[in-house]
């Protein structure tokens, strides 16, 4: 019982650093496109959820890098939902050169649903459940 | 009839880029923390701004660079009000060295003052204008 | 005689600020990604001119902002080179929301081919000009 | 047997999400200006190791969010080394408020010395080792 969604992202120069290869801070960035267009892909627009009243800060990250990746590099991330959507949103990550077996870089990070008035935690939406049982059963 | 505040800037890593130099958007930040701690030296803190109902949004930049920087550089920005602050402020930037006098990159922004609930143009507080009366007669 | 390449760009969440909008610096990332695009699209891949010895920094940015881009909007920029690169691209942009026409940013960068290791103006590989002369006819 | 260093941040409207907080990769470029002001007060400049063919990547980073930081707040960014350098550095962080008590933010990044041109693991130059002797000691 998984979800896991494929991003790709092209390395950008303002992502290199002098050592010629992507600054570890900037997979965070390409870690938020993945799991918005995952969101996405599975009918949940997070723009949605904010004009609801609902937000999802991030409580928690781990990465572990394992290799550097250059730029101009076509990258795969694959963002990996392990179960359903509760308060707490646990998201894994792994990153790949197109074409290429090696893991880069892997990760992790926890969301928590949040009523935005109150900054308290909260539970999702029916619909965000609904949306992702088929996927998590397929 | 001129206000000029100096702020030092230690380059970072992350902001350099595989030529080794300080990739060109960062300047930008710089100018953003040297206006706002010109502000602050005058006695007007943007955030206190913000909590009045008046945002600055930037509506133009130019930036030209001449030189480049270098990690751990420590940079000087001489940031530049050549009049008084009206519903539109217009600032200068030149960035050097510490130390040198080269001249690395030169700046201008243009910010507007505006009502944040409309988001309207609107005429800065008198507070504003009282602040910075006495900087630029000096 | 112009190439217009249109490259389209998610606005994401690190791109917004306290105000709701895409924070101004960030239309400068943008620019970088359109214009390697455009080139990559013409058969110019910037990772083998730097392979070959050949850098193009930025020299000049200018950007005039007329109007806000919110969270997760897709904007579309065009991005428009309006002569044979010589030893100075300039490149013109704009940028609007897709499917409205609406211009909220126009931007002008100027970038300079550099030989890498002597960190002076070169002119273009003619296999530049040749890869570009078939676009701009058009 | 340990050696903290403080550092004092002032958080930045570009560092500031559409939730009027901090976005949370941006913490993660505190904790490098942190640790390379901490080295440089212990005696080493990063800059001079990479003129000396090392570089230091990091290899694992991990962040926990417990409460939010606002626009213009001033952060306090306790740097911790727990041990001598050896051919991985662990350093801890913890992030709170100028005048304040609570903790905000704790982290932990593990780099890695390496050699630049082989892009293998080294041991710290023995005056890296020195310089930090009497700082955990004291």
């Amino acid at each position: 019982m998984a979800y896991t969604y494929s991003h790709e992202h092209r390395v950008r120069y303002r992502e290199c650093d002098p050592m010629g290869v992507v600054y570890h801070t900037h997979y965070l960035d390409v870690f938020e496109v993945g799991r918005t267009e995952a969101m996405r892909h599975a009918g949940v627009r997070y723009r949605d959820l904010e004009a609801e009243g609902i937000i999802m800060p991030v409580v928690e990250v781990e990465v572990q890098y394992h290799g550097p990746a250059y730029y101009d590099d076509l990258l795969v991330v694959d963002v990996h939902f392990g179960q359903m959507p509760a308060v707490r949103v646990p998201i894994d990550y792994t990153v790949h050169r197109a074409g290429e077996t090696d893991t880069l870089v892997t990760g992790h990070t926890t969301l928590c649903f949040m009523d935005a008035e109150q900054r308290r935690p909260t539970r999702p939406p029916d619909r965000v459940r609904e949306a992702f049982a088929p996927l998590l059963d397929a």
